[in-house]
């Protein structure tokens, strides 16, 4: 995510000026050959072809603009629940004797690597890394032998929940309230695979793009006879902004890409594990910093 | 789902190759005939009958592609139920013993058996082979006499917890919170169904593919006077515009079709299997992979 | 509800075919006063009333297809409840003896009876006959004598609940959970009442109406100038597409109107109680055929 | 809320015939003027101003009927809500002896004092009289003591269940479904209180007004050199159609605002009084009738 | 929030004039200038570049509203879930003896302090004197050392009722009931953390604020042939539609920002302490007023 001022402009300009500069050459390349050559074409076409077409990419612009904002809010999601677990889990394990004390520790260790889990998951990491670093051997082993690892750590804090009922050290309506929780953490977790695996519907990928090129093509070609010499400056400028809306909705649709227009996993995975060691009692990693004006 | 690239664009080529030819034919006729015998027509009414169909096409694609988004999202609401009543039933049975094993079994299998069943018949296909194969023949026979099969799979995996409680291995805690649980499979079933059975008003399908036809037919005539020699490459540009757009529209509609734009039932219900069967401890079926650019 | 498609042909005919007649006949006098009197009128106001008027009926279009797409899900809320309250009921009258055989037999039959109460009241039809039919004289009796007769039967399905309580044949855990699925379809119930009692805003109604016609009415008195002689076919081609957009959005805000544009509450009804019917072993009605390409 | 269709006719006159009227005299006196003294002024500006203006005020029409629909959403909620507590209640206290009688009778008319309490603090009006009619003056008194009355009502429901809790009437588990209901119920009134107390955003209500009468002035100056002595009729007209908008979305700001376009809080709370009096056995008041078309 | 009326016209004027008048000194320029050098500019590039640019700005003012509006429903659900868990909280301490009143009086001045510490912290400052008036020091001091102060006060309040189910105060049910609250409470802290930390797309700040500000430049330049002594006015005009759709997607987007556009979070946490005080039998403090027409 990018969140820096400066080096945004900086990468802005980088972004497009390669499709700009080509855009301006192919603008004076028709420019100068309707001065050796006029052609006639009337405004109108272009006219219906650009609100036609500004339409098209305002609605695209839109659902990929949901997409996104339901990707956010699904790792939102996640994040609350973690500490609903994490709260539930210090509740239910009040005073603090020893098996207490590993059942709260286990829990919420498991959810740090859960998060991380997630995290690797859906950017097409591996996630045995942290998953061992947090949770421990064992459980990373287990996790690594199923297509999805984060559900067998889902599993495994659920199964100590059951360990603690068969223990005596909680009931089955305190269990009920747990097991709660953990639907809500799956459910987010399935919807955010469900927007790393549904990519926006071919024809909203493949269309807007084929028209909004076509556009810049023949915009210099309507403009010319009536702007003359001015017509690179006007047909690149209307052109910006058409290529613009189109790369707005472009950089939306895969908000778990781990390119810098995506949601920044790693930041938002390393928040709730501070958050969670803090609610043990430990101080932590430190919050992850901006690089170059971009939150991974 | 099309998920390849390279196909992608052949098929798209194909798709739209007959329209655009037979647009392109007609474009030419317009053209000719115009040589022969001019004809006056003024650009106003194409350009307010373009705008008004542009907007009437952008809304109708955005209510298209909000049914899509939530026939995917009901279809991942039932991946997300299914780990849950697994993972509440791996939890309820953490003992291993004979009746425990057996329940596990007999519930998760027939999660599976109603994510194939739901497939086939939203897809209008028979689902007893797939039953039959999971849930065994008992189960395959007492759904098949039933106008809903899927139904009689949920019935009788609330009536195996009915038994467990019975038998004394759960209590009623447990079997309310796993009874909430088939609730939300239930209503993301019946919203599904929904979907299906329900299609666009019938003012979206017939009146923008009439408009859209017309408008193509017309658009020649319109801008013969104007663009001369050059109205078919205009002409048939900008009813490709408005032609892929409808054509978007028309695709998302009907999400369980079983065509190449639907919802990849079969990748997801195998998904399932996989993950279902590896709760069980078994390796499961290979995951479906895309067959020339299209997941099923 | 429309389904089939060749008489959704010739029913749009003759619906459209009353106003275009008369627009038509505007239009030619219109031209035909132009060739005796011409007048002079140019193209702009027409354009920007043409393009505020579709904006404003685009919205109002989407808020139309909304309020129905919210009442098809209500209703579809009401189907999943049903099957859920049913599924409930057999798993808590497992074994089947006198006393849970006659509470499934009472709870699932006014399940029934409420389904089609709602309908009718919906539909401002009168629900006795339904209800005594599915759920005895008594259950009738008391129903119609309050304003809401769907209300009677739901407290008297919370009571069949309240009877199995004191009887000791469930606890009050297995009734919490039941009564969360009453909540569910007295929520659906209620959603639904408020769609058939809150029209659309006045303004949403009367000014589109107002407009759309002055605007075909004005229209070929802008375009006589320029289209001459092709002013009628020009005119009337616009004014269809304006009037086909209001008539989608007309058609849409009433969605239990009992017309052949509502939700088909009368197969919805008897889908509940076939499922319903068989989830009791008996065989239930026969689903409703289309009518002449009409689901009621 | 407008109901009828005679009335509403002469009050859509009444309402919009005076901008109309100062309209047309501007509109008049810019004609004549240019009559005097020509002006020369190209249509470009007022179209683009049109466009623009007519998006801006689509959007905001939207959001102020998702704000109207939302609030009358809510005020659904209540009606369910109140029919569930009711509900349950009559569940809770089956057996007809004293102490359930009296505990249905408590529960139930201080639910009717809840509604019409809310009814009154929406429209800044004061609950006292209703409070203490239908739940006693001893409530009346502790609710007037407080910012917010309903609250204190709520509170006292509350306080009903768990005294027939500590009387060993009800158990915890039926406590805490009724006390969900009583969250639905306090969220229903805070999603209302939240509509009442945030109006929209000044900009949308500033600058649509603002900019829609500028572009009234501004379009008989620019229309009247090409529509001449045609431009009062022409101007007018498409000034309606901006005023109308703009009066939509202004009336649906304030769902709550006891005028014709508010939601009939009166005649809605007299429907949860008429639905809970019969549930306890007693007639209870007549049905509101629309008053001249407008319903309270 | 701004509320007033008076001054928020005199704010509007403050705000809009320092930019209008840069435009209209460009205006003037550009059309000083073309007296003295003319330049020929056809209209069309800039009612394309208009129409496509007021589209972006609509969906992107939706967008922006939307989030207004969520950040705002978000702080409702707070205030709604403080008053359930003080009712809960009282109704669960009826009986007044020493424990209960120690019980209701720690848990609702600590929610009084959660609503001002999530104030401060949306708000980028410290909470620490909010909390340990209400809290106290041993609370404030604990919350500090967090990175999430909010949190530590949840979940003390959850080891309140940890207390009091190991006092055999209330059972594990009514614990589950108001962990439910708890959780509600922690969803809504965290998607108004998620509001305050993802700011809307890059794309979404940048272009509209670059093509805006290029558009109010190259108007003059497009209408001064056409317009002549009149483009400052015609031009400054319509530039002013642009920049306040423009500033309105701004002071939107971020409803935290403790500026005079935000949400009135000190208002709404002062409610939250009044409400719950009286609640307590304790006055409260005074409601905040607004202050010069903002309502901080």
């Amino acid at each position: 995510m990018i969140v820096g001022t400066t080096p945004r402009f900086r990468q802005i300009i980088l972004e497009v000026s390669k499709p700009l500069s080509l855009l301006f050459i192919w603008d004076v390349a028709v420019t100068a050959f309707h001065f050796y050559m006029p052609i006639k074409e009337p405004p109108l076409p272009t006219a219906l072809f650009g609100t036609a077409l500004a339409l098209f990419l305002g609605f695209r612009t839109n659902a990929a603009y949901a997409r996104w904002w339901e990707a956010r809010t699904l790792w939102g999601a996640l994040i609350n629940a973690s500490r609903s677990i994490t709260r539930l889990t210090l509740t239910y394990s009040k005073t603090p004797n020893g098996p207490n004390l590993a059942f709260r520790e286990s829990v919420i260790t498991r959810q740090m690597a859960f998060a991380h889990s997630m995290r690797c998951q859906l950017r097409g990491q591996n996630p045995r890394g942290d998953i061992s670093r947090l949770a421990g051997e064992d459980i990373a082993d287990a996790a690594m032998q199923r297509r999805n690892p984060a559900n067998v750590i889902l599993e495994s804090i659920s199964g100590l929940y059951a360990d603690a009922l068969a223990a005596g050290r909680i009931d089955t309506i305190q269990q009920g309230v747990a097991e709660r929780v953990l639907i809500d953490i799956a459910n987010a977790q399935g919807g955010m695979e469900r927007i790393k695996n549904t990519p926006l519907p071919n024809g909203f990928q493949f269309f807007p793009n084929l028209f909004s090129r076509l556009f810049c093509l023949l915009l210099p070609i309507a403009l010319v006879e009536t702007l003359g010499i001015a017509t690179p400056i006007g047909s690149t400028l209307i052109s910006l902004v058409f290529l613009a809306i189109l790369s707005i909705g472009d950089d939306l649709t895969d908000p778990f890409a781990n390119s810098v227009h995506d949601i920044p996993l790693t930041a938002m995975s390393t928040t709730i594990e501070i958050d969670l060691s803090q609610a043990l009692g430990r101080p932590g990693p430190e919050p992850l910093k901006p690089d170059r004006g971009i939150l991974w």
